[in-house]
């Protein structure tokens, strides 16, 4: 990145100056962010009106503050009116979600796309809809809830993606899926590297192009005006042959060209001038949005994106956490906060994100995927704003800026401090429902009654039951797949004499119960070997891992178990076309570790007998087939 | 970083071009790697002769080979004879070890010296002596071993580096504990942005100047002739300034300077800038080493670090995992394996680490610390190479370049394919030593028998032990701290019906047997407060975790435990000089969950207790005084 000249006289930045020495006059010119496309004829209709974003304050450190209200741009497909705002795009529900282990239900990523509304990202992309049945429908109840009404009182509503490789089938899956929303977005993709084409679609170059070009113009013959084409594997794609492919997408109607470097290989720089390049070279890029998607397999993800950003890419595609395949993508935080913080250097640019709700998001995206995040994650690790607890001598770190840059009250990490409600035995449903209120859970009825049980077990137990105690029992309690198998009783011996034995009890959703006992090398082993016995269906535990919600002896355990199965859980790689076997995380929280290991297992079971029933019931109807070709 | 005008058109890096346009001419003469300073005077005498560094061929993808063997340049302080040579500075040992629990036990500092040295970096600062006795102790045992003997066959020993604070006592503590070492050096640090001098040091730029000055030359008078200085939070001190600070202590002897992005805080182009600067405009910089110590607030630490050194940076700060405080340091593998990867675009630059033993390293950090690494984590993370198994169509995926840039062998993960030995319920002491060998553990006589116990209780109740059980059984039971307490045995029950129990037998050091017996919320919470009532000193849990280390639900789990104690507990933090109350981790591994888990509470005691009769002994002596002022 080459916007080092203005660093050591921080200046505001003016069209005027030249920001970056590499790109010559007549680039600069062509630079939507330096002058904007004012006079541009719009070929799209206006799909909504604007919205209103809050921002905080940016984080300079020279103190000037700048406007703190800012309007959200009108969304246009091709075109943004303030050619200082970059739209966030997050694929953490199809990207993120595709990683080992990390599988969602239909009900979880729903959740979980009502968050990334509350968090204002501009696009949703909610799933690969021809990879099963069930992606398809959760896309689908994502367009028709998230994608129409507004999460918060600002107003606004988030474009739905559905991705598609480049044929029919898959066009019609996605489009299918999004209609329904008020802003729907197909995303389609084909891969132009020579090891691509060559190896994986075997196909030449001119087959490419025109799969590409008549893919675009299917989709828009369905009536979708929002067309997102990525160039799979950009950054190792012969330079003039990806203008090409580009030039050929924009003239069919792509409305924003996604230049991903699918393999994370790139350095900021070189990354910075490939998008840099295209918008210089390529025919009609003027009249579309340029987006980047940065793998991170060097752990460079972050900076590509923001090197991307700052040559001219309008849409970031990250995912929370920066979960993803392999060592996942560009994280969504790291990307929105450094952007804020540094908003100087990167020639005033700025996202819609509201960044009090990253926190809330991340601890959602970890709990649901099972991909926790290390302590010394960056911006939302449980370190990152943690100093060893001392005591303080003479004052010294009065001035917090000492060695904080960000505040924690930004990402919205104090929420329990500023809370009221501390919640205690004594405490009452309706106590107990402000409070989940407080989290954004509006439950009811039996769930809350049975939450409120829950609660007052724990309440019994601790003196104090903290925030983090009740998001434990409200995530084990509500959010479980449909019940199948449920747990009953479960009675435990172990220790370091051996012949550790346990007796469960289990539920059928018709209400029969099921009691067995088995032995095991430990009280875990033997209770899944009582399960095992009575729900009498392949499952290997690929992972388990448990941790403290809290600090104390007495604290809530949750634990995360991945379980596999067999070839009834299959589905389709978006990237590979190959079938994968799926793998299902359960999660279960309990103050005793071995019921918190078998609540585990069941809520893991109970998602895998679901999937494999929706798998089944759609194998068996030919609509739900879907192809491998790449047409 | 402007190296981007290399990208599209990649050749041999050669002196005569000019990869970086935003550096003057008279700039580029004075450039280190362009122009090797073969007439230089050394003041410095040489150390040690060259060791030969076994470097794998450069991953490139036009499949150009080049030398496969290359000299590891001699070690001279303040030059390297090879302008293209980068010196990896690891500090996870100090920076790393401070980060909230990764407290590390002397032994296991050790052991992880040895793994760094096996794994070539050229520096290890092994700790900030002047802290606490117990980490002088940890230093001078690095020096005495790690520092006088190679580990590998290829001969080299690493520099051992005391942090100190920029007052004689702490310089005296640093040179104590590292002198004993064949390159032994000290690393005194001083800030200099305004608001550290201001709020911390309550200093003014004279006053620092000074300091820093007489600093640098009382470490010289002491003998110490390997001196590196650290102007911190460089990255906002005032450009003038700090160029004006760092010609004083290089002309009073420092031989390298240290340039830490403290806060975490730049951009890369900013933090390459910022070198090339200091580069440009520091009088007598030619003749010392310019290193990077970035911190990943913003995601952003291995980015810096490389544009550091394609500005010209030779000694990188590193930490194995990345780990440190907040959100930590730039990972090592990721900025080794990016620098490998991506060599033809970073002017040909190579380090002499040894990747094949990068696994190992983070394996045995991410244990002893008890800061894991989340799944997708770069480089070394669970997920980093893993795809969702699969059928694979139409061998689709034979050429692994398609989505693969790094291959899992190159950093050492497929050990256990390519090792001959399978243990199972058969295998003997011989069969166990040898894997143990494998691993770098050599052990025998009753540290042997004791593994050798346990291993065949493992095998007794699975199939075949994996190196991953055996890796967890070896590190429970051999990198323990002294003991203090151990686990006679156990019972326990628990279930959904409450009233937990369990019944402990603790052993003392002395052969005194205690047992007792309690009810908690759950067998874990009963087992720990029977415990308590025999020890009987205050410990609070603050974190607790459990992973199984294999798939399958007869896996061994692994627990990890991080207790604090009270005042008795306390160590000065090196950048705030505050006293710090320190947390103790522990692990423990056994297949029964509950066992596994006291194990890990009796380790941390353990941990705990010693540290406070260490802290006990030397508070009572004046020497182990230590003093918070700066002078």
């Amino acid at each position: 990145m080459a916007f080092s000249l203005i660093v050591s006289s921080p200046k505001p930045f003016s069209p005027s100056s030249n920001p970056n020495p590499n790109i010559s006059r007549s680039h600069i010119l062509s630079n939507s962010w330096l002058s904007p496309p004012s006079s541009r004829s719009s070929v799209i209709p206006h799909l909504s009106g604007s919205s209103f974003v809050l921002l905080s304050k940016p984080w300079t450190r020279s103190g000037a503050t700048r406007c703190s209200l800012r309007s959200r741009p009108e969304y246009i497909p091709n075109d943004i009116p303030d050619p200082r705002y970059v739209r966030v795009f997050d694929t953490t529900l199809r990207d993120g979600e595709q990683s080992p282990g990390a599988t969602m239900t239909s009900k979880e990523k729903l959740v979980v796309a009502r968050q990334l509304s509350r968090l204002g990202v501009d696009i949703i992309e909610a799933g690969f809809p021809a990879s099963s049945p069930d992606d398809l429908d959760a896309v689908r109840s994502i367009a028709m809830e998230v994608g129409k009404q507004p999460v918060s009182e600002d107003g606004h509503i988030p474009v739905i993606c559905g991705l598609a490789r480049c044929n029919k089938k898959d066009i019609d899956a996605a489009w299918e899926a999004v209609r329904h929303a008020k802003k729907p977005r197909v995303h389609t993709f084909i891969a132009t590297s020579e090891i691509h084409m060559q190896h994986k679609l075997r196909k030449t170059r001119e087959e490419v192009v025109r799969i590409a070009r008549e893919m675009v113009a299917y989709a828009r013959s369905l009536g979708c005006q929002d067309i997102e084409f990525s160039p799979e594997d950009a950054g190792r794609s012969d330079r003039d042959f990806l203008y090409h492919v580009l030039e050929e997408v924009i003239k069919a109607g792509a409305t924003t060209v996604n230049i991903p470097d699918t393999v994370g290989y790139t350095l900021p720089s070189e990354f910075e001038k490939l998008i840099a390049d295209i918008k210089a070279n390529t025919h009609g890029i003027e009249n579309v949005i340029i987006s980047t998607h940065c793998q991170n397999d060097l752990g460079l993800a972050t900076a590509n994106t923001l090197a991307g950003a700052y040559a001219g890419a309008r849409q970031l595609e990250v995912t929370v956490n920066g979960i993803g395949e392999r060592a996942g993508n560009a994280s969504l935080e790291e990307v929105v906060i450094a952007m804020k913080c540094r908003q100087e250097l990167m020639g005033g640019l700025y996202t819609g994100i509201n960044t009090k709700h990253i926190v809330m998001a991340s601890k959602m995206v970890a709990e649901y995927t099972g991909l926790h995040v290390q302590p010394h994650k960056a911006i939302v690790g449980a370190n990152a704003f943690a100093h060893e607890s001392g005591i303080h001598q003479d004052g010294m770190l009065k001035h917090k800026n000492t060695y904080e840059i960000i505040s924690p009250e930004d990402i919205g990490l104090s929420r329990s401090n500023e809370s009221g409600i501390v919640l205690g035995k004594l405490s009452g449903r309706h106590a107990l429902r402000s409070k989940l209120l407080e989290f954004g859970y509006d439950i009811n009825g039996n769930e809350l009654e049975d939450v409120f049980k829950r609660f007052k077990e724990v309440a019994e137990k601790k003196k104090r039951v903290s925030d983090e105690d009740i998001e434990a029992l409200i995530t084990d309690e509500i959010f479980q797949p449909a019940v199948i198998w449920s747990l009953g009783e479960l009675q435990a011996t172990c220790g370091t004499l051996g012949l550790s034995t346990a007796t469960v009890k289990l539920i059928a959703s018709d209400g029969e119960e099921k009691i067995a006992c088995s032995v095991g090398t430990g009280p875990v082993d033997a209770a899944y070997k009582a399960i095992d016995s009575i729900v009498q269906v392949p499952a290997v535990l690929r992972e388990y891992a448990m941790n403290s919600v809290t600090e104390g002896i007495d604290a809530i355990a949750t634990t995360r178990v991945v379980i596999g199965g067999d070839n009834n859980s299959m589905a389709m790689h978006a990237l590979t076309g190959e079938s994968v076997r799926r793998t299902f995380s359960g999660s279960g929280a309990a103050m005793d570790i071995v019921v918190s290991s078998v609540r585990a297992y069941v809520s893991a079971l109970n998602k895998m007998l679901g999937f494999m029933s929706a798998v089944k019931a759609t194998t068996e109807s030919p609509q739900g087939k879907t192809s491998r070709s790449s047409e």
